[in-house]
């Protein structure tokens, strides 16, 4: 899927219609605002392949779990994001024919995407059996200022006669999902309105749902307005099903328009009995405000986020296409807005893998929002996993152990995931959760949260770590055994370097922070202290841990052994597997995968980017050149990491290849399954591919210096390709402007106070 | 449970009705003879609690897998055994009132196995709400003589007033499956028939349904007769229930009784036209024979039976009836009359685990065949194999392996299980097919099995071992990554000493095998060679593999460490777990089952019982002391084989203790899940646990002598508690009968050639 889409600064642009693709295109046409979001499904009845999907945010259904063997302490559901209320629907009925370009004659066709105003427009002509010939256009927005508002505008012009046209805006809500598990409808009927006012020759429509179980309302309101006056306007009220048909005649080549407005909400926002009537509110008020105004306010929210968090790379359209449109998926996913919210793996653009959380959160999209919008959006994903504390612990507490585990796959903090090996075993990710305590407080100097909120995630994580190890004395070692470390390829292994490693790195930085608060915040610590029953002998034996945490290392290769007899497998590398057996996880079978020496994706290597700064270049080195060629990159999330690498050792060229796997990866349809969804959170990883990667940026520790705050590191490369490219960083209050050319690197400051950063390894004040 | 039975030599008897115990009772109560089994379900109508079961041996129906990540390689189907026609029905109704033990007053009840004689019988006496009373007697038998015949005794006396009574004998096949994966109707209706006869007020049923997908065809047709003259007699025919109506008066006092004949037949025996008239001839063959005579005859093949497989316990009831119950319903389970049958996990006592065949047959089961029954019937299980070899060449494809690897799970050949850990990782069942055989031609002297058979099952699983196996150039030595051992609470482990250790066992036998058939069958020899393609190269690579084959061995403990990192375990015993705790399974996540150190069933202990001839006692003894401590025994396959080695090491107490707990499983309901059906494989265990445990039978070799033959031993002791025990043994066409009393050890040669053996490590000659 190469060459699918045209190649545009700004666009994504489909210039014909081809069925067969239609999924595909569907999920890159998304849009999103936060709120809620919609696939790039059409606004007429289609008859042909789709996948309909309408999301909304933190509204899920938890579906039966289905596993072959059930084993103790699975959970008893996973949570989906349920497709819900269809309400950008618009059916066409001419001369009684109902347009569906499954049935018609597309005569041409033109889907795009704007990324730069955030809006979907679609234009065809199509002719009919009877010979009528149409020409519609198409556009919607879902707008980043009024969080439960979209529009849609709808115009159609007969191209050959006069005709006779129906226009039936609906809202649907008999909707299914193809994810379901057990094939259950996830949705009942609540309230439905339909009517119409003869004096305006307009009408409306509100449709509320609940999802089974879980209780959720969605409440979807509609208005709208006519370009011409209609002839009749009736209304359709079922129980999940509402609709205005209107009745119209058109001239030939003369344009009618529906303008669609919408208001969307749910009970996550109101009680229960105000919903609806909110939803209702909302779209009138759209109404009032009219297209031009809503269109506007939505634009400007977009031309804020793109004038912060923009990458700009000239002589290369492919590439800049590629990270604008991570950029734009992952804005449109995630706001910040609300703290209860979270990103998930497929964002607003499909139903598949349902949970809204994984540790791609903390590992992959913090650093994103961290550095390109202000502090609070990455302050509320922190809050997020500090609002789920509770549930971290219990979920601890059903393996049997202390502190708190937080889950692999979550909607409300509960474990969602059943696979033994990833839903126990997988315990890597409570490290990331306090990996990420500590980004923000470097990177925003806001150490305040600690002692506020960061203090009690990092303590009860600990405390897990304290647990789940345990002192083996035949070696004088303490040790983490039957745990599934980032490389999945691997499960139940003993002692993986990274989880041993970033254990040790879990209970240092409790240490740190600890001490840190203890002297700072003296009053509110010894609280904390009292509070958390922290002791003196439990921080002796995290020192005792950190002493003596066992790590398996081949000393005659200099290489950290990806885990227990990791080096006893036979050592081939990707090279030698035959073609026609890659991807791995789609030819072989899993007992040939594990005990392989592939690896899916940065393990070792996702210890080394996370704790750059403890490790020199030749120990990256050496386990670069020892991992990279045996690793598969069969996770969306790997090409990136050992992309940052790359750069850092010196292998520019390489870190280009390993950024390119990434950057078009959905647009190109590498993993040919963009068409189940877009791949959100590793978008976050193209990102950083550029920012830690080609310009190097990191926090250094100021050597031989007093000051605890860290500097500001850049060192930038230009990959060979490419004439410029340039991005701004948020950074201490500061908008930092960075831009690099081949011969030059220039680092603007446009906002705050002048700063010290280290330049290729100089100090320099900008 | 302990006491639910009454304890009796040779019965099983149920004094009281206890509706929640129904289902408990009703797999105990389990008629079977190889062909077909049926639970203890009452003939007439009972509305409350009850798994209503029939089975057919070897008709599945392929469920769809349920899984909740797919993995490459799954199975699409797993092969359950579908609940059959219902045939032993018989409905009653008195004045109009429908006779149903849930509804009526139950005033005596007595439900008894009859094990001597095969036979199920229950009486009651019962009251209707409108005060009626009546005696019931039912009683039936599956033929052991005439494998597709079964027959119904039904008694009805009215008490204490003349009665309407109608009787209704039916075949009902509007059944379901408990376990059907996606509450699927596995039959659809073929044939059904239903008349009467006039003249000799008689009448008949018959049906005929058929497995969806597999279309397996299993006809049941009915003949009755009367102790009285009917009134009336009506037939009914629908799709998938046939029955008669049979109208009667019975006066107070007047014993009424209906017997029913039955024919099951099914398209594995006939063409499928044919399959539903046999079944007819059958029925009706049966009727002309009558009752008496084939309950002669059937009561005749269980002295058989009886005669050369019983174990006779004195001055332990409890262990007599436990161990009778055991051999019992091995002989209802398996009769090696078919080889394409094999024994299921359940028998013919419940629909869970599905498919029929695990490595219990070959590792447990075959050993009880082989000494107990013809020789022809153990050959009938290792010929099963051989007919499957072709699917498991397929399934070790599926995994990119060369050779054969067996499955684990399996109804026709093809795997059926759906647990990577299992499926593609339990390998060492792939051993035991190989151990079979071996054990199969030492105790029978069939060298010819192995030239017609035996050498291409060895050869293709010596391949497997070959290719997965992998020479690790850093310690020089070969390796087996990623198993999981017969200890499933260890999983993708690397080098299980077990599998490791019987694949080595595997290449040796190959290799004696090849070396012995190239002396004996020189000519059928070359053309094997030529056929497997067999070269001296490959024979040169096993030497290699035994000769560097590495095994985990703790020097420091003398132990063999189950897998590469067992001793990094917390090493804890299973004294020290918390009694709430246990069963472990039943309690605690995967990971923390398998981080622990704590065993499931025998493994290392297992290899220790296979090639006992190969490890010294102070070997046994330190890995029985090391392990047993550590073994929970949370698989019934697991006790015996403990107890086997801890006689053989002298901890004779210990042996019986461990006996204990398989002897009277179900009969207790130790494990709480005897309700889903009998532990059909692990009684063989028992058999073994007094044969190779108490008893100490084992093959030795001639130490210091030319002769290959090897030599029977006998090293018996006695458990405190018992007077004596006795069994035969069927051993190179001989029949030996050994009685071991506290005083006296006799061994009686009641066939054959006298025979050489060693008692107590003394020769004699028998």
């Amino acid at each position: 899927m190469k060459d699918y889409f045209e190649l545009a600064d700004w666009k994504i642009i489909e210039g014909e219609f081809n069925p067969g693709d239609n999924r595909f295109a569907e999920s890159i046409m998304s849009l999103g605002n936060g709120h809620m979001g919609i696939r790039g499904n059409f606004e007429e009845q289609y008859s042909g392949d789709s996948l309909p999907g309408t999301y909304i945010a933190g509204v899920y259904y938890p579906d039966k779990t289905v596993v072959g063997w059930w084993k103790v302490g699975y959970p008893e559901y996973y949570a989906k994001v349920p497709n819900a209320t269809n309400f950008i629907g618009i059916d066409v009925a001419i001369n009684g024919e109902e347009l569906d370009l499954a049935l018609w004659e597309v005569l041409s066709f033109r889907r795009e995407l704007d990324m730069k105003q955030g809006y979907l427009e679609r234009s065809f002509t199509a002719e009919s059996n009877s010979g009528l010939q149409v020409a519609v256009t198409a556009r919607r927005f879902l707008s980043m200022a009024r969080r439960e508002v979209g529009a849609v505008s709808y115009s159609l012009t007969p191209l050959n006669q006069k005709i006779e046209l129906e226009l039936i805006p609906y809202l649907d809500g008999a909707i299914t999902n193809e994810d379901a598990n057990f094939g259950e409808i996830f949705w009942e009927a609540f309230q439905s309105e339909a009517e119409t006012e003869e004096k305006n020759y307009s009408g409306r429509g509100y449709l509320n749902l609940r999802t089974k179980k879980s209780d959720f309302l969605v409440a979807a309101a509609m208005e709208y307005e006519l370009s011409k006056e209609p002839e009749e306007i009736t209304a359709l009220r079922e129980k999940k099903y509402v609709n205005n048909r209107i009745f119209l005649t058109a001239e030939a080549e003369e344009e009618v328009k529906l303008t669609k407005y919408l208001g969307v909400t749910t009970n996550r926002d109101y009680q229960d009995e105000e919903t609806g009537n909110q939803a209702k509110i909302r779209a009138k008020e759209a109404k009032q405000a009219g297209w031009q105004k809503l269109f506007a306010e939505h634009s400007r929210a977009w031309s804020d986020i793109w004038e912060e968090g923009d990458i700009i790379i000239e002589g290369d359209t492919a590439a800049q296409q590629g990270i604008r449109f991570n950029i734009f998926q992952l804005n449109q996913t995630y706001t910040g807005h609300d703290p209860r919210l979270n990103i998930g793996p497929k964002g607003f653009t499909g139903e598949k893998y349902g949970g809204a959380t994984y540790w791609d959160t903390e590992a992959y999209c913090l650093p994103f929002y961290l550095n390109t919008r202000d502090n609070e959006i990455a302050r509320n994903l922190l809050l997020y996993r500090y609002r789920h504390l509770d549930k971290a612990r219990e979920n601890a507490d059903k393996l049997g152990l202390e502190g708190a585990l937080y889950p692999m796959v979550t909607m409300n903090g509960e474990e969602c995931h059943n696979e033994w090996e990833i839903t126990f075993e997988e315990i890597h990710r409570n490290a990331a959760i306090v990996y990420a305590i500590y980004n923000f407080v470097e990177y925003t100097e806001e150490k305040k949260y600690l002692i506020d909120y960061g203090l009690e995630v990092i303590t009860a994580v600990a405390r897990f770590w304290e647990d789940r190890a345990h002192f083996n004395p035949r070696k004088n070692k303490y040790m983490i055994l039957g745990v599934t470390g980032p490389n999945e390829y691997e499960n139940n292994v003993h002692n993986n370097w990274y989880t041993n490693r970033m254990a040790v790195w879990c209970l240092e930085y409790a240490l740190d922070t600890i001490a840190f608060l203890k002297d700072e915040y003296p009053q509110r610590f010894q609280q904390i202290w009292n509070d958390l029953n922290l002791s003196a002998g439990e921080l002796e034996k995290w020192r005792d841990m950190i002493d003596r945490m066992y790590y398996p290392y081949a000393e005659e290769l200099g290489v950290f052994e990806q885990q227990d007899g990791y080096l006893d497998k036979e050592l081939k590398t990707v090279s030698e597997i035959p073609e026609e057996d890659l991807p791995l996880h789609q030819n072989w079978s899993w007992d040939r995968i594990l005990r392989s020496c592939f690896v899916k994706q940065a393990d070792v290597l996702q210890g080394l980017y996370f704790l750059s700064d403890c490790y020199d270049l030749t120990t990256k080195k050496t386990n670069f050149d020892f991992y990279e060629p045996r690793t598969v990159h069969e996770s969306s999330l790997s090409p990136c990491i050992h992309s940052i690498i790359a750069a850092e050792i010196g292998y520019q060229e390489k870190a280009y290849e390993l950024y390119l796997r990434t950057a078009r990866l959905d647009l190109e349809n590498v993993n040919n399954d963009t068409e189940d969804g877009l791949h959100i959170t590793s978008m976050a990883g193209t990102w950083m591919a550029i920012v830690h990667g080609f310009a190097g940026m990191k926090l250094e520790e100021r050597a031989g210096e007093e000051e605890q705050q860290k500097i500001l590191s850049l060192t930038p490369f230009i990959p060979e390709k490419w004439k410029s490219y340039a991005f701004k960083i948020n950074y201490l209050g500061r908008i930092l402007n960075i831009e690099v050319s081949p011969s030059e690197i220039r680092v603007e400051r446009e906002k705050g106070e002048p700063l010290e950063i280290l330049l290729q390894g100089e100090k320099q004040v900008v």
